[in-house]
């Protein structure tokens, strides 16, 4: 339920020029607008379920964006359903300037090769169809100037090598493993609502840099109603970020009722010291191991 | 265009336990929360159009009247089509626990009884069709115990006379006009947004305590783009007001073009010096003329 100063749960990744937006509730272009931030680059818009929480400020947003003079095609990620609601939704913004494109998920998981990164999308367990979304980003071994002039490979297929092509000239074959080393870690951001815990969320949380987790109520007593509405408390979600052993977890989407989520923090990092409750607008930038900011 | 600090324009009034919403754009359902006020008297709900800023809110509004458990019916007020629109946005509120009435208006004035006041809608000149509204409380006249008393009337009469019905006892026929003075003046607010001047916005908010009405720019060269976009200026707004005689008139449903409308005041008010620009969360209670506050 969208209460004033709590938006509703949704999770804003910048990457490379690229936005992906997951979920749009009621107010989410106004939390977005309020961060300071533009919804210009936003080009995937990945939903997890049709509950009216994570979807009723799907028109609001694409509105705004036709006001902005958007031409670039939008794609739109979600459950099997999706153009039909999207498009019944729209019954109040029947001309938009741009294009939207959809991809209804049908098996339990599928990934996709959007801008630079790899999106996967992994089915949950709530009351209807929904999905989870791991976003990774991989990161190429290190270029070695060394090997690469040992090959007499011309610096101008230097660029194309790195990027992991393999280049074909004179008779000759350049390829990315005589110049690179091996692959380094990347990034990788898991985000999850709304669903029971499940041995899934586990595996695809594993490894996560950052793992966004719902967590439906932080009060004891209410471990049957997260049963009974499909969602979890917050130690059943720091559970799976133990058992995950992410570097760092956020729990959201938080019930009405937790007024202030972090009088359970104590009892939270007792399962799991790396696990936090977070507040809207709560951002972090994630940067490859040894880069540095800039 | 739902900004941070300024919701999408709508109006709730209250009036004698009874709730009347016009249009509910994306937060408006925050907005109410965020002034401390509940849904749950909302039995009436009128929406002026389909655009999207109008009513793109409808479906969180009915979702967290559903949520607080409201088994009453809503009676929903609009343009023809209306029962299509709102069934369509509700593809993602398929089961409510209260029922919804509609009521699509068909003439270019319709005017309905409601819960002791009187609404009218009244067709303005928009992109698509678009209806203001009248809301109006007749007062009766004074309650004169001297004439009760001179005609011999039961006083357990008295209450029923002076709500306006007949009472008929022993062959005795006991009339309103027996025991009321002439009809007093009672209260009227007009709503009217989004519109071109037209006369007809005169002739329905004459006689108004309060007149609230759109005023899309303060700036001086937008008068085209209002004549454009069906839209009005903050001047052509309050030449309405003036022609009409309004008691007080609003501004609101500004462009976010319009950062300050208070800076357009002073130009505002050499026309019609009972007109004024809104925030959100304005509020008025009006009384009857010889009512005081509680």
């Amino acid at each position: 339920m969208p209460l004033p100063y709590r938006w509703l749960t949704s999770m804003y990744a910048r990457y490379n020029g690229s936005g992906l937006l997951i979920d749009c509730g009621e107010g989410t272009q106004i939390a977005i607008r309020k961060k300071g931030w533009s919804m210009k680059p936003i080009d995937v818009l990945c939903i997890t379920h049709f509950h009216a929480d994570h979807i009723s400020g799907l028109v609001g947003l694409l509105l705004s964006m036709g006001n902005a003079e958007r031409k670039e095609p939008l794609l739109i990620i979600g459950p099997k359903g999706l153009r039909r609601v999207v498009e019944s939704l729209c019954v109040v913004a029947p001309e938009l300037p741009f294009p939207l494109e959809f991809h209804e998920i049908t098996q339990p998981e599928e990934t996709f090769s959007l801008h630079g990164y790899t999106l996967t999308a992994f089915k949950l367990q709530h009351r209807v169809t929904c999905y989870g979304y791991s976003l990774s980003i991989a990161r190429a071994g290190k270029f070695s100037v060394e090997n690469a002039t040992a090959y007499e490979i011309p610096q101008r297929f230097w660029g194309r090598l790195q990027k992991g092509e393999t280049v074909c000239e004179d008779g000759k074959v350049y390829t990315p493993d005589m110049v690179l080393g091996p692959e380094r870690k990347g990034l990788k951001v898991t985000y999850c609502t709304d669903t029971r815990p499940i041995p899934s969320i586990v595996e695809h949380a594993r490894g996560s840099d950052l793992f966004i987790c719902e967590g439906m109520y932080g009060e004891k007593d209410k471990e049957e109603d997260a049963r009974k509405k499909k969602h979890m408390t917050f130690y059943e979600a720091a559970t799976l970020g133990k058992e995950a052993d992410v570097a760092e977890q956020w729990l959201t989407h938080y019930s009405p009722s937790v007024t202030y989520a972090d009088q359970y923090l104590e009892e939270v990092q007792k399962i799991f010291d790396r696990c936090t409750t977070v507040k809207d607008g709560k951002t972090k930038t994630l940067l490859f191991e040894d880069e540095e900011t800039t």
